[in-house]
């Protein structure tokens, strides 16, 4: 089985790779390669000479052709422009995002009208699909039937390609699948830009001995995920099988992944009883109305009920998230701050 | 005012620029040019020579350059590839029907970018975006909140079209509206070989002398628009103001034309009590399950709030819809059949 990661070197795609070289089949089959295609693959990127894996450094539309030059078994699409540069600059969001992911789906049918695999296609959408539109503001509780009005280039792309998923898998040129990730939090790495940033950023960065600014209100309720939920998430639904029942995906509907429902003052709370007081104390409250106009546009609370027919589960609790980053990422803990008795994690930190 | 139609001389633009050439008028300013751009213009086409008529003839998409060269203020697009050529030939759908119309946008946004007018874009989308996902039937009532789950190539580029007015709109790129046209009846003109051409095809072709089939059987339930209500509608939909309450386009929601729900018996019913026996004996019942299911699995029934609050109404009755189309088609009925009362149509056929 050969399976194609597009941004197989950003966040989630390493941690896709990691996970699928740990696993070594997909879908009941052997993993023969493994082709990780990325604009940028960093120097110090071990995995790029594991025997197993292939790299396709460069722009993925000019570079479809040499993706497809072999059989593509499974092709799990994470490479995207992210929301800020697409509402930036109009054109680079529908040329990364809706040209180039139609590209990727016509290069696929290609293979399957050539006589070829028919391409397994898991699509990486986004919770900014919803958005309140002006006539008609988010029900309380969001699920897959919920009408998604985007409000922003984003999610109106991304939500374009989830029908186009849709539609060449009624035609049966793919088998589609369409993932809905929600926000991630604990991100592990460098602040970003992203009005989201702070979801991880209040969490990750007093961890880390820095200071961390929240820019809402703590009682502001967010939905979100942990990088495991979300890795495990996206390989139930490349792995799910067609047809009606339970584990099984039937129609074009994608699938929103669970989310945790919390405050931001739960967020907190959960800082302070993991790390304790010195650690909590170096988040300063900075309410910004524009970032909360935005965050809070957001789905905050969704019915999970499809993702829980494939058998996924939310994050436990907030708590089990940031054990979990702790755990993932001792290299940024400040572990001296932590409590001694290093619960964290589960197992010691020092 | 600069206006221009593309589909100008197909079924619905040639009453759409009647209206417009009997009205002179639209959005309040005199209209100064009316450009109608089509592939086909028919020979006997007396509009164009209309002095205020322009006509481009050729692909859409290759002619937007000459549309464009004057400032347009109202762009209404009704040219499309219909349902059975976009599911007969894919690529060809996805390029009349998706690719034209994000070149169209885009000229329209150069236009604006430009320090010209921001045009008023009207797009005509149809109820065919509606169809029942295995995992997500359509419910008993539609309406704009509800998610359409398109089962039909045309479907799908009308949906994802929808959603790049939207976004154009809110950006301010363009003024977009969305107008979802319902399955029109009574069609003047020769059978075709859509679907729901029996749902005209049963009322015309009796009225001209001619056999029909009908191949669903009289229970079904249909939602239909007459050709009035149809082009009423679009041009409502072209006037309306942007902002809330009756009147206004709030947001970036299509609307959905009024439908008159009725059932194909009541639909016979009504050719027997307005055209006579021997004009209605003239339909032959041949159920053809392949139609039957086609037919069955768009919407019956709608809450049109939506256009309800723009002042639009559904056709008041099926017979004011079949009375309308002998009133308008004078020369397709054969006047022999029916009662010599007259009372057809308003007025006397003979």
């Amino acid at each position: 089985m050969r399976i194609v990661i597009t941004g197989g070197f950003g966040f989630l795609g390493r941690q896709v790779v990691d996970a699928l070289l740990e696993r070594r089949t997909l879908c009941g089959a052997a993993i023969d390669r493994l082709v990780l295609a990325d604009r940028f693959v960093p120097a110090e990127a071990t995995v790029a000479s594991d025997p197993l894996v292939d790299v396709v450094q460069g722009d993925l539309h000019e570079r479809l052709d040499e993706i497809f030059t072999q059989p593509v078994d499974v092709l799990i699409h994470l490479a995207s422009a992210v929301s800020s540069e697409c509402e930036a600059d109009f054109d680079l969001g529908m040329s990364a995002n809706l040209d180039t992911t139609r590209a990727l789906l016509d290069a696929a049918r290609a293979q399957s009208a050539a006589g070829g695999p028919t391409p397994r296609v898991v699509f990486s959408s986004s919770v900014a699909v919803y958005g309140s539109d002006p006539a008609l503001p988010l029900p309380p509780v969001v699920s897959e039937s919920t009408l998604p009005t985007p409000q922003s280039s984003y999610g109106t792309q991304k939500r374009v390609c989830e029908q186009l998923v849709a539609e060449y898998t009624r035609r049966g040129f793919v088998d589609g699948r369409v993932a809905r990730l929600m926000t991630v939090s604990v991100r592990p790495g460098k602040p970003n830009a992203a009005a989201s940033g702070f979801l991880s950023g209040i969490i990750r960065e007093p961890l880390a001995g820095l200071p961390a600014i929240c820019p809402v209100s703590p009682g502001l309720r967010v939905a979100l995920a942990s990088p495991r939920r979300t890795v495990e998430g996206i390989l139930c639904i490349a792995e799910a099988g067609r047809g009606s029942g339970p584990g099984q995906l039937e129609g074009g509907l994608p699938v929103n992944l669970p989310a945790l429902t919390v405050t931001v003052a739960e967020m907190l709370d959960t800082l302070r009883r993991v790390a304790g007081d010195a650690v909590a104390d170096r988040v300063t409250l900075s309410p910004d109305p524009a970032v909360e106009a935005i965050v809070g546009s957001w789905p905050a609370a969704f019915d999970n009920a499809r993702a829980t027919a494939l058998g996924l589960r939310p994050d436990a609790s907030f708590e089990s998230v940031v054990r979990a980053y702790v755990e993932d990422h001792p290299e940024a803990v400040r572990s001296a701050d932590l409590p001694a008795a290093g619960a964290i994690g589960g197992r010691r930190i020092d």
